[in-house]
């Protein structure tokens, strides 16, 4: 199911691509469904707050009109930056797979008390962002 | 300075006490014009996204049209959290003013490059925040 999901993520990564954005996806899964899902929009919107996974997380609330996603899953494309692993963090989200890793900013070290299962479809993932840095330079 | 900004972001937090949310206002200055000011909207919008910092960002990268915030400064009631410090970080803000320590969930201390101003108006941030925890319990 890891991959499944993952897949997903990467779909979403591959819109930010067609947006010239840093090309990071995520999906939120509660109880085996899809609450939420988002791409970067940094660049588009020109506001530093939309990472994926931040869209995502805001996204998902907005469904289960609930600041609290317990039991829910988040998977990333990358890992998550400080402000998103303490965005994950608050929100209870209790697991974070993803994708490749994040040398310079990956910030899921800092965390406790949340599952997370790194290197899922990693090739793919990496591959992607490496694409977009070659693209842009 | 440092005060007559803080007192604009306690009046901030007073709103935030209103609606029944922790009372922790922002507000972000650039060249000494305000260019963004909110607070904690967490349980009114059900949104773990809506703290008063993200809040500022975001309506400071709207106003200025651009997701870097060089050259501004975060007045702050309570020291950000994780995913605060790291959405400043990012935005490039170049320092932070704040109030009252955070005990619990500061996170100013992993932040490098980024000159920091603890205590201002401490007290009344303080009293702020306690008012509203006696009050809810």
């Amino acid at each position: 199911m890891n991959e499944y999901y993952m897949n997903i993520a990467l779909k979403e990564a591959k819109k930010a691509l067609k947006h010239n954005e840093v090309p990071i996806g995520a999906v939120i899964v509660k109880d085996n469904k899809i609450i939420s899902k988002a791409f970067n929009k940094r660049e588009t919107k020109k506001n530093i707050i939309n990472h994926a996974e931040i869209l995502a997380i805001s996204k998902a609330c907005k469904k289960i009109k609930n600041w609290r996603l317990n039991d829910c899953t988040i998977y990333i494309t990358m890992e998550p930056c400080m402000m998103c692993s303490g965005a994950i963090e608050q929100s209870r989200i209790n697991k974070i797979v993803y994708g490749t890793k994040n040398e310079k900013f990956g910030y899921t070290k800092s965390l406790k008390n949340i599952e997370i299962i790194p290197n899922i479809c990693e090739k793919e993932c990496k591959d992607l962002v490496q694409k977009f840095f070659k693209k842009m330079r």
